[in-house]
């Protein structure tokens, strides 16, 4: 820290993302990230798009919206596009969050959400999942902060109903809460079709996962038109042309290629239910996760062990050495060959 | 506005781009674009890049910025690439402005400095150009704020000489004074090298203009380890992956093709001085610009009045309706064929 760093940034924690090893060639089932590459019309119009750099993308992200607004049943004032949903998650921060409307999520959830909530100066509370790591909506009835819940959460992939979404938006009614569904499209239920009912519900999701576009940089927002105008008047306060041409062209492709995301999705799903029967039958405890990932503990094997054995053998998987998930790593669900590897591997540990 | 927006950001005016038309073709010398197309290099390098969207983008942009230490002559813990150079503008204002750190900058300059002060809660001063837009630099001697030059300036194109940079640097060492060169590459003198020296230097760049790259979203910061490492605090805290695989690519590509880069700046510069010319002929009051625009002011002929003619003729033109401008335009250099239709255009109307 410089001496002319901001004394408000002077206990500022940042958020360490997954390794990304440049040099040794890993499987790499660390940051959630698909093993499909995007789909063809999605590289087709990013490599096009690519000609014309010259000009300034639109801010407003015109084909973008019109593409997901048919997609999503939405109106175009119900949307906005960002530079990854972590953008939206921050703008979310900023606009709906202050010392008056403090910030509450789960212990155990996206580790960027206590960054972002000391970024910005947001007081926040946790609330402990259960023992099984599942959410009591209970919880979070009649709040009366900003809440924050990721469904599927992470890194645990649980999920909780719809109903239980309504139940706790309905009950904070002047509250918002944000959704966060960068994992949903893997098996989870959209809360979207809900914004069109609620105006203090905002729903986030992402084109990294499921939509195999990490690289791209490309999230999204959902809500009611007022919510959606503050956020646009925290983009256009920050940084208008968030979104380059790029990543914007290959969006729309992504969201018209709408077989090859269907396609994907499901296999992941597949391959994941896959995996879990096979940490199962290892005698693992797994949860019973709806996104492209897994999180499990290994028995009589610490969850850094393992991670760090199964790095020596060349597959990188994420660990959390915190005292309720350090028994435990989450492994990103990659294609069936990986995860065949991954399963061999962890067998000749155990054995 | 909807009732859950902050009410910190009760009187945010958000920055308005300028134009961005879809529809109709106009000759486009609105916001600064560049007439040529990226580097064939960076075109290819970001085409190849979008088939491999799926993975991450690199956080630490380690390619981009070894091409960059190569170039500019820093070290890679000297430098920061960022969303545009909006986002570093915005990172430079929450890490080195506060209410003990206030902000200075020109009355006329870059219209997003005050939009990021409002946004983070910095208070701002502002200080007149001098009555033919010029800066003087005696003004910033020993402020003890946190000061904001762009150099050379807009809407105006003035340059300040990096003798009197230094002067202003040297002269505040306990604040930071951030160099916004967005476009240095035209004509102006670079204060990058000042930054060995100096350790409360912050100097901006931008891919936008010079290098063909506004719709890529590209800035870069140069500064000491110190304010590098604040910057990066942020950004870790807000977006760890700010820059996406396709611009990553794309800037090495641009960044290895020098001849390209050199070649077009030098044209785009020559073309500048024979519309000035053409301009000055005509009775136009033209500032002396070394950036990749103009700012002019016709005979007899209110500003406005010339941007809705002009733009009536298929030609954008960017006018600011404040007190200091409205007798103003601001016309981005084009190719020298759009440059001449500018120029016919204006002779018609004239006549």
């Amino acid at each position: 820290m410089s001496r002319f760093f901001s004394e408000k940034y002077a206990s500022l924690v940042p958020y360490v993302p997954g390794e990304q090893p440049k040099k040794t060639k890993y499987i790499k089932l660390n940051t959630n990230e698909s093993p499909f590459p995007p789909s063809p019309l999605a590289v087709d119009m990013a490599a096009k798009a690519a000609e014309h750099l010259e000009l300034y993308s639109d801010p407003e992200c015109r084909e973008l919206v019109e593409a997901a607004c048919e997609y999503y049943g939405v109106e175009k004032d119900e949307i906005l596009f960002t530079n990854g949903s972590d953008e939206i998650l921050n703008f979310a921060f900023m606009a709906f969050c202050d010392r008056q409307h403090p910030a509450v999520f789960p212990d155990i959830t996206y580790g960027f959400y206590p960054v972002f909530a000391d970024l910005n100066g947001v007081p926040y509370e946790t609330i402990p999942l259960k023992e099984d790591f599942s959410l009591d909506a209970s919880d979070y009835v009649g709040m009366g902060k900003t809440i924050f819940i990721a469904n599927p959460n992470a890194p645990t992939g649980l999920t909780i109903s719809l109903a239980e979404i309504e139940r706790i938006v309905a009950s904070n009614p002047d509250n918002v809460v944000v959704i966060d569904e960068a994992y949903v499209d893997f098996g989870g239920e959209s809360a979207v079709p809900l914004i069109h009912k609620y105006d203090n519900l905002l729903v986030t999701q992402t084109f990294s996962k499921s939509r195999s576009m990490a690289g791209a940089r490309l999230g999204m927002g959902f809500g009611c038109r007022g919510l959606i105008g503050d956020l646009n008047a925290i983009k256009y306060s920050t940084n208008p042309y968030n979104i380059n041409s790029a990543t914007m062209a290959a969006g729309v492709g992504a969201l018209k290629d709408v077989a090859y995301f269907r396609k994907n999705c499901l296999e992941i799903a597949k391959t994941r239910e896959w995996t879990r029967e096979q940490l199962l039958s290892l005698g693992f405890r797994v949860t019973n996760s709806k996104a492209n990932f897994l999180f499990a503990a290994a028995p009589n094997y610490p969850g850094k062990d393992l991670y760090l054995d199964l790095k020596a053998k060349g597959i990188l998987v994420r660990h959390f050495e915190t005292p309720r998930l350090k028994d435990f790593n989450r492994i990103t669900i990659g294609s069936q060959a990986q995860m065949e590897a991954l399963i061999a591997a962890i067998k000749s540990l155990l054995a």
